[in-house]
């Protein structure tokens, strides 16, 4: 796909990057491409980053009809820049996108407008360990009426934001709640879709999780309200006995690219994995009778975040005496080591550009 | 709320009313109103209908913070304009606020901007029996930043769209077809709420449903994938053996303000009607036995779509010998009969302007 790149004539400053929180600044430009029914895709063009223009009755101000993907450029200490596994990035965006009737991209264009549009922004990805370019690909349904259906026009953007460390005071485990009311989806539902609609159904349980003193909520499937199935907007996993489980995808659970690479490196490990249903009384069962051993979410912006504390109702339980635990730092020194270009890549997950 | 108005100096042209669609034309101005977490509802004004500019990191555009209402300016034969039962909007869209964490506002504040706008934009109320101006009062969340939270900046519009009659051609009864793979929401989701994502989630079966020749899906709930819910974006009734039943509101269903309107005139003239659980079996065995006398979608677009054929699988089975019913048609008199100010408004629920 060809892109017409048109430069800033205004280059905006890097913060410094020890004040790099998370989405808020922009780099200096933004990469758009416009999807019509007849022609296709067309016109990828990187422009100054500003706003857009939408008519009022755009769908995606409707009906919800958007998708994203999140992922991160990371400095390596050669002063290069790589990616972590893009191609699982493209591949779910296209999952996503047929959840929703939106279209679908080739996927290598998608990749060539990826790395393509990094190049450009090469020097907004920071340098220190932790830091990275956070990239935000995203697709919305466009058209200019209020019909509900499918939609005959669709816009793709790339937006990209220099992000700070997530643990930049050290990897504290977290506290987490069982949701017992709302319920984020539903297998036939959107769960598998990284969807609008999934995480706007979501915020209400994290708020009343944020009130209780909680950082995340942790997921209930919505058909017995009985099995785990995420926490927060990440991935769970637990270790029971030795045993790594974690909830297998039923169509209710975002298919995590750390989830997936979780679960590879363990199983290269010599761990034991489970992909399978875990059903909240067995959880409480492995936490009181001292079983549970670790367990962390998993996920782009923290690779892995510990869970120190597990609320059900008015009880609390301490997991792995509120530390984190030996598996979950091995996965986090592991993966973070590779993404930032420290370890070898014994798995070939890095996309250097 | 105080209301700036700034008149357009380029009037549009109304279309013919017989060539009146849905939801592509506009009228004049649009109506906007901003919320921030600190300051509230602020700066109210109607400006010239046009295009919206978006920080490319809005909110609305990647976590589906959006919700909406819709309902119809009438005109009257007298030459008046007026509403059906707007506080039920209102209130509804509060509603949809809450369980999306977006903000709400006061009940008597957003009806008086709903009124004030379509005081401005009355000459854009068509003046065919059928035909009227459709309201969309929208709320969305904006903040510039990627974040997952509730959102401290939203703003509510309201655009209107002159709209032709939805039975140009007659009222013709509709097939449908069960949807067995995808899900609309559940139980604990936003099923209640007219939120963005609800719909999203429903495109793709709508679409599959066009495919094989059927107007809409019948949804099953989300738990059993068992019992009727609703049928595309409306609200379903079935008369059978005599009993007017609707599916009751279990959390799942959109509390629809034609369905509260069809339950009350129905159980004003002395008909039996049972919010209740009703089966996808139950159902057929009644088609089958011959005891479903009627059935019927209600929402403020059609106000009342008979259905005439129902496929489940293969099977196809045809309600009321394929042609619209009488209680069906006795809703639709009299519903339309209120609204267009035809007949006495004797349950109370019209609002002139």
């Amino acid at each position: 796909m060809e892109i017409r790149i048109t430069k800033t004539k205004t280059p905006g400053v890097m913060p410094p990057e020890d004040k790099l929180g998370f989405g808020k600044v922009f780099t200096d430009h933004m990469l758009i491409v416009d999807w019509n029914e007849e022609t296709g895709w067309q016109d990828a063009r990187i422009v100054p980053f500003g706003r857009i223009s939408l008519h009022p009755a755009s769908t995606v101000l409707h009906y919800g009809a958007e998708i994203f993907e999140g992922l991160k450029a990371y400095r390596r200490a050669d002063g290069g820049v790589q990616l972590f596994r893009p191609m699982e990035n493209v591949k779910r965006m296209n999952n996503s996108a047929e959840r929703m009737s939106l279209p679908q991209m080739d996927e290598k264009d998608m990749l060539g407008l990826i790395t393509t549009f990094v190049k450009t922004e090469e020097r907004w990805v920071p340098k220190s360990f932790g830091t990275s370019l956070y990239l935000r690909p995203f697709l919305f349904g466009n058209d200019e009426s209020l019909g509900v259906h499918s939609v005959k026009n669709a816009t793709f953007m790339l937006i990209a934001s220099p992000s700070g460390s997530y643990y930049k005071e050290g990897i504290n485990p977290v506290g987490i709640m069982i949701e017992d009311e709302d319920v984020r989806t539903v297998r036939g539902g959107t769960g598998y879709a990284k969807c609008g609609g999934n995480y706007a159904a979501s915020t209400r349980a994290g708020e009343k999780a944020a009130k209780k003193g909680y950082s995340q909520v942790l997921w209930l499937d919505g058909v017995e309200r009985k099995y785990i199935e995420e926490v927060g907007a990440m991935n769970v996993m637990f270790k029971i006995d030795g045993e790594i489980v974690t909830p297998k995808l039923t169509g209710s659970i975002l298919p995590g690219i750390t989830r997936k690479s979780c679960i590879e490196v363990l199983k290269a490990q010599g761990y034991q994995v489970s992909e399978r249903l875990l059903s909240l009384d067995e959880l409480v069962s492995a936490m009181e009778s001292g079983r549970l051993e670790e367990a962390w979410g998993c996920g782009t912006a923290a690779v892995v975040s510990p869970i120190g504390k597990l609320a059900i109702g008015e009880k609390e339980y301490i997991i792995g005496g509120g530390k984190i635990g030996e598996v979950t730092q091995k996965l986090y020194d592991l993966l973070t080591g590779i993404q930032w270009g420290k370890l070898e890549d014994e798995f070939g997950w890095v996309y250097k550009l």
